[in-house]
């Protein structure tokens, strides 16, 4: 039998790997074996990716990754599926975080074209949400890392454009797509939403 | 000729049976001929979903359907696909009544995923909208069947999500998205905004 | 290599025609050479569709364009998507000016189905957008052409589902899709924004 695979999205500041985190641990506690634990292994897309490409000696730091051409990206994209496919086939569910587009000076990318979804095959998408402004806030909290300069109307648009990706996505595969709010003080909710899908 | 295949969807309180009903008439009435009618047979994919499994012996009630795993719901999609293309081979145009996603509790469903397009083919996708109070208020007048509590916002949002994944269903068919809005009040105008589609 | 080809859309009254062509003036400019120009033909789809029809002998003048049966208009589109192709086989990079959906009296018709994707194979989609009420004064301004009478709320539902039909074009290919604002007195700056892209 095939394992579960579930991708979740959000944009930067949707607080998607948080909350990816406490449902996990939700589950954790549940199960009440330390060993089986959650049942669930998560990877994050991006560094799936830098590592297919580090594999094939395509690229030797993460940098050199954006700059590469799109055929190059192409077929990296398609080395971190072959990747995936292979964790699948071992005993863990799979959580795949990533995002839904992303926001390059060429325009919305789709994060999960055709091509990808066809190796993938997703079990379920899941967008992780807030509002604008909440997304504003917590990325000028976060001083980790720099992120491009996006107003609110410019998240609004984004979040628009994810969720119509999302329904392509559902459409090619099947699959449904589950929208949970993350809003400033409902990490907990937001994480037994997810936990209860898992 | 293949005959044509309308695929007419909206929520439940959206009034989409209604409407085809209504339109139906307006046809009936005006092609004068008591023999040929509206030259179209009306088919509820729930139904033929149902009666696909039946015949198939995978369940032996309708309650049966919802608790059954992805894979065999994929099986019995195809099965119902199946006995639509036999109708269309035979002399009648048909409207299928059906919903464009179905909001489960894993998110929203996509009705007609890319494996069951490739099948059916459909000439022509009809939304049924109506404003998300209408909706509220009908589906509070009818108490004949069980519904789920999805308030204004979620009605807002699942017309929504209709709007996207039809655009997704036309872009891999090439068949026009119409909405048609069904208004209190306004349902000799959807009727015949319908009809003249036929 | 190939050519790049760029497909940009917008709906009647967006301006898309002229952004296009001020941005190509913009990278004549900057090039400096007399010889090289731009570096992109622009070919109007409707106009690509129109030739390939008269040489396929299908149509005699431009009326008879509309009024095919879907079969023969999409064996058309197939033929003008061979026009493109081998265009893009020359030397030059390629801009398709043309619409996302098409709103007809049986709804709206995704501009580039699933089958014309598959062979034109686009680099990137631009949208050029506008306010509705922008969009509705310069259409009343515009005398030259008759166009369908649509109302503030149905050029914003238009817009929407181009915005929509567009990311399900960028899952099928790949490509990214850009929003470019053409606000009126803004030629300047959205023709600047699409030189940038190409």
């Amino acid at each position: 039998m095939e394992m579960t695979l579930v991708v979740v999205t959000g944009m930067p500041g949707s607080g998607s790997s948080t909350v990816i985190k406490e449902a996990l641990k939700l589950r954790e506690g549940r199960s009440g074996s330390k060993r089986s634990k959650s049942g669930y292994s998560v990877r994050n897309y991006g560094d799936i990716m830098y590592e297919a490409a580090l594999e094939e000696g395509i690229v030797s730091n993460r940098d050199e990754l954006r700059r590469l051409s799109v055929e190059k990206q192409r077929e990296i994209q398609l080395h971190a599926c072959d990747k995936i496919a292979e964790w699948r086939r071992s005993t863990e569910h799979i959580i795949i975080d990533t995002h839904c587009t992303i926001k390059t000076p060429t325009g919305y990318l789709p994060g999960l074209p055709e091509y990808v979804l066809r190796k993938l095959k997703p079990d379920m998408f899941v967008l992780i949400e807030a509002k604008p402004e909440e997304i504003l806030e917590r990325r000028h909290r976060d001083r980790t890392r720099e992120r491009d300069v996006e107003d609110k109307s410019g998240i609004e648009e984004h979040q628009f454009m994810n969720r119509v990706v999302s329904m392509a996505y559902a459409c090619l595969t099947g699959a449904p797509v589950k929208i949970i709010e993350n809003h400033d003080g409902g990490l907990g909710k937001a994480a037994q939403e997810l936990a209860n899908l898992l």
